[in-house]
């Protein structure tokens, strides 16, 4: 059968997230519809990251396999055709070999979390980044930031429910830059624990608003412990952006 | 009568435009309702520049004159809970000298407006930026731009009803930018003409798609005769950045 490698825009507002299920719209729901109403097939894609309900994605990719053999951009034209009007866009459809797997063929994935710190509601970003009502100091953001990056034991930065085997990952970059429109943290690594963007973000906001140290991050981490984790950022902020492959 | 520098955001989807009109909600009748409930006065905000219906802002700037001397951040957070749920933001209030006028007393705007070119539709920019299904060569674009900085004639790039005395105007910067996920022009500029960001817009993409070369956009330029102008960039891809005083 052949196999297409998908990559997805969303606006995670209005879904619970990636993953299909009983109860409501997600992602990855919508676009099993949009593929049966396509071509009749009863596919349900397999996602490179389970994203949550009301994170974004910029560049989602996804696996399907069909029965017939259809141009990439005809699959990428009509899966857009019946996704609307859905905040869902498929930016680009690749055949792709049988080998290759959204999740477990991804060699790093990106994330990007925007803060917005002023007292003012958000009028354009509204849902899409997290409004701090005191002012952040991105500098020791970005310094503290760096007692993340490398290879450790996650455990007090996981969320209690998740499901990975082990907590030891390795985080190759972890960024803070003030735009003066938007305060951006950029994560990178090969994979993340679930909520891991969230909960290292929300320590980092901690740093920003001067109610932890740098050491205190530090700390946190070699704790190993949830419960010394910083209040999580909210979903709403949070964006995948890429998957390499 | 104490004066106060409003400085504004909103996503201007929903409106139209700034200015009061008689028939539909527009951001300055939106101001002026919530001025209302807040003070009880029947004051109109004076704005810097009337945008367009779906043109957004970030930085948009009004004056208002209230009777009573409040502390300006009351003035910014009450005005804020009333325009709740509008997508109006004051993003900041500040006293000012009873000479200054948001319009008058303003010595450059800053627009930017974004363009994603791509077959797919805009998920989370939509009615935020403009879809061209067609790639579009951004040096060719940031080159023809050039054309058009300084002080020229901008008949042919203004509407037809452009109230303004006079169609000669400085541009001051013209930029064009491909970041990967937009391609962003930036126009700065003491003033604009109606619809001259929008008009140039349009005739910068025309460059972009191959329709038009630089030497084009200088021949529309020299004509000075509005039909001369390609086809303009539509709305929603406009942002009013910031204004100078």
């Amino acid at each position: 059968m052949p196999r297409y490698k998908l990559t997805i825009e969303y606006d995670g507002t209005p879904f619970l997230g990636w993953q299909m299920q009983a109860d409501g719209r997600t992602v990855q729901g919508v676009l099993a519809e949009a593929i049966a109403a396509f071509c009749g097939e009863d596919v349900m894609p397999s996602g490179a990251g389970r994203t949550d309900a009301g994170v974004h994605a910029l560049g989602q990719v996804a696996h399907i396999d069909l029965t017939k053999d259809w141009p990439a951009d005809t699959v990428r034209d009509a899966l857009n055709a019946h996704l609307r009007p859905d905040p869902i866009a498929v930016i680009a459809a690749e055949p792709v070999d049988n080998n290759f797997d959204a999740r477990f063929s991804a060699t790093a994935r990106h994330y990007r979390y925007l803060i917005v710190a002023r007292r003012a509601p958000l009028a354009l970003m509204r849902d899409r980044a997290w409004l701090v009502p005191v002012p952040l100091d991105a500098v020791a953001m970005a310094e503290a930031a760096q007692v993340l990056v490398g290879n450790h034991d996650f455990t007090t930065f996981r969320a209690a429910a998740c499901q990975a085997k082990s907590p030891v990952k390795t985080l190759d970059q972890l960024t803070v830059a003030d735009t003066g429109e938007a305060i951006i943290v950029e994560a990178s690594a090969r994979s993340f624990l679930h909520h891991q963007v969230r909960s290292m973000v929300g320590a980092l906001k901690a740093v920003g608003e001067g109610k932890w140290t740098r050491a205190d991050v530090a700390d946190a981490l070699a704790a190993r412990d949830r419960a010394r984790c910083a209040p999580m950022a909210p979903a709403c902020g949070l964006y995948l952006v890429k998957v390499d492959y």
